[in-house]
């Protein structure tokens, strides 16, 4: 049974791109070998890794004097590069904390340097993001870091912080692509591939390159934001099969219209969801509404047992993977990018006729 | 054309692996989703994992008081992981050079403290393994290092240095499942996937339990062999499809009858490739007789010219990636795992004909 997956990453993917990578998945357009076979330095990957990139830079409207770096060990990494590279001048950097990853951010943070929580949302289970304003980002500090979409909590940053003219630093590997962002707006922004743009193993890194100049001499070449820009993401083996289901990600995405048409789509299949749980009366959603996440719809039944039963129920229905997250409960629908809207409307059907017969 | 492809990696996999691999890209084994599509967390991948980490274990008869880790980042990342997780009692190690990993290898631990280079073939091109005896690693150190197979060069330790009781720890990216090891007379061992075990992207680590005591405290998580541990490499999301075609590698090479009986067969390849090059009056191996690599085979003509009509001439036969590293030139035969002999033979046909009319 072909199935509705919302898991929250690694997650579906569009059905073109699988059709595609699995026609050529022996002889990649008739060079004789499989995309996992090939030499990073062969002029069929250097095509791949440069259009991937080409193409990102195209969908996000990356400017010039920004790097596209594709590295390994997932936004997790991230926690670590970032300060390793960035906070060296005050070794201090302010942070807000909306959800666990921003906490694991955090804590990485801390073994590098001065770590201030200017605002958090742990007071109510991270269902909001806090009110900031420019006097909390006044002191020293290397950079501002947020967390804009919380994937957990179901979460999303609606604007960005003044940040006192400090590099904005966000994880948005549950958002990016999925709606219009100015990149000129941040200094650092990472993501992992596993919810919006391919298979696991894969982190996209964009970073303003006057920051690049920030890299310590003495850091591991691995870990250096400047010694992967400088060798194009090649200062070693890259993971190549990744980059290449990436970039037809992003090809599907540019033919599908770009991030402008698909993040129309994303509101309305978030709409759909929100507008049937604010008229339930059986779930409701987690999150305060202004700050819903478009990607990731996390609710509840407020009832243990019966969001158990409906787990199991809407499985049996082709609805699988909406259990919420261990540390919170409940039910979440992530619905990224190649999540058709025919899946949220089946999920609605599903969850209508749940609450019909609860 | 089918080509034979002689690629140092990403290099080729064994064509069953792909026919599975691409027969289940879109729904594996009918759970109607992809590999890629698939949680971390969902049974499915733990069975994959799992599955994985057993086959590894009976393929190297791997003891129980060894961890088993699937990582990111490649053997460079472990150049510094290394040493940041094991060099920490006498802030020391032992490295012996051998070639130009190693040499990055020594970089890196020297960030970390102070690295000792017992011994060196970089007089004579890294075209030897130095002789090395116990007297050499009396002093206190945290470990010893090697780089049992040299890619570039085309070296091999053909048997291990006695450490005087310190932890060996080995680079085997470019030999790991090509002939039998005792996993016993090592206290680390890593190896990139992307020559013997499947697609870049993924790193395989074993690590005696003892060790992982060593790990700091205040390191980064995701660099931690510790929690890498005791999470089972799912500390974040692993890279999910690597780990699965890995593991598919691991099933084939079983099926052929373990690691024992893929040694003989490289035993075979290597020897008719050595054989010819010893009889041939135009090509010449670079490495010396007694440190030859079975995996990777370095040959000249001794005339730069020459060395690239062949580089030609082969590619024109279906004989692909053999040109030699940028740092030495000449030609490499990479002659994996994944390798068919016929491959081999068919090298040696190609070489034969172009010596008989140069």
């Amino acid at each position: 049974m072909k199935v509705f997956n919302f898991s929250p990453g690694p997650a579906c993917l569009p059905e073109s791109v699988l059709l595609e990578a699995q026609k050529d998945l022996l002889d990649y357009k008739g060079c004789g070998m499989s995309v996992m076979e090939m030499s990073h330095r062969s002029p069929e990957f250097e095509a791949i890794i440069k259009k991937a990139e080409a193409d990102l830079r195209t969908l996000m409207d990356i400017p010039d004097d920004y790097s596209v770096l594709f590295l390994q060990g997932g936004a997790s990494l991230q926690f670590s590069m970032a300060p390793m590279n960035l906070m060296n001048k005050h070794k201090r950097a302010f942070y807000v904390l909306t959800g666990a990853f921003a906490k694991n951010a955090i804590a990485e943070a801390k073994k590098v340097g001065e770590v201030v929580v200017v605002a958090s949302s742990e007071d109510r289970t991270f269902s909001y993001i806090p009110e900031l304003d420019r006097s909390m980002f006044e002191g020293d500090a290397d950079y501002v870091h947020i967390t804009q979409n919380n994937t957990i909590y179901g979460t999303r940053f609606t604007e960005l912080p003044d940040t006192a003219g400090k590099p904005l630093v966000a994880d948005l590997s549950s958002m990016i692509l999925s709606e219009v962002i100015n990149v000129r707006d941040y200094g650092l922004i990472y993501a992992g591939a596993q919810k919006n743009i391919g298979p696991s193993g894969v982190t996209v890194v964009i970073i303003r390159n006057d920051l690049l100049e920030r890299s310590p001499a003495d850091l591991s070449k691995m870990l250096s934001y400047k010694v992967q820009a400088e060798n194009g993401s090649m200062y070693n083996t890259p993971p190549t099969f990744a980059i290449y289901i990436a970039g037809l990600v992003f090809e599907d995405l540019l033919k599908k219209g770009g991030v402008g048409a698909i993040q129309k789509v994303n509101e309305q299949k978030a709409a759909i969801l929100y507008d049937y749980l604010d008229s339930s009366s059986l779930f409701r959603g987690t999150a305060e509404k202004k700050y819903r996440s478009i990607m990731n719809v996390t609710f509840v039944t407020g009832n243990d047992e019966l969001d158990k039963k409906f787990i199991a129920e809407a499985k049996k229905q082709g609805i699988v993977n909406i259990k919420g997250h261990r540390s919170v409960g409940g039910m979440r629908a992530s619905i990224y990018n190649a999540m058709p809207i025919e899946g949220v409307k089946r999920l609605v059907e599903v969850m209508k006729d749940f609450e019909k017969n609860a």
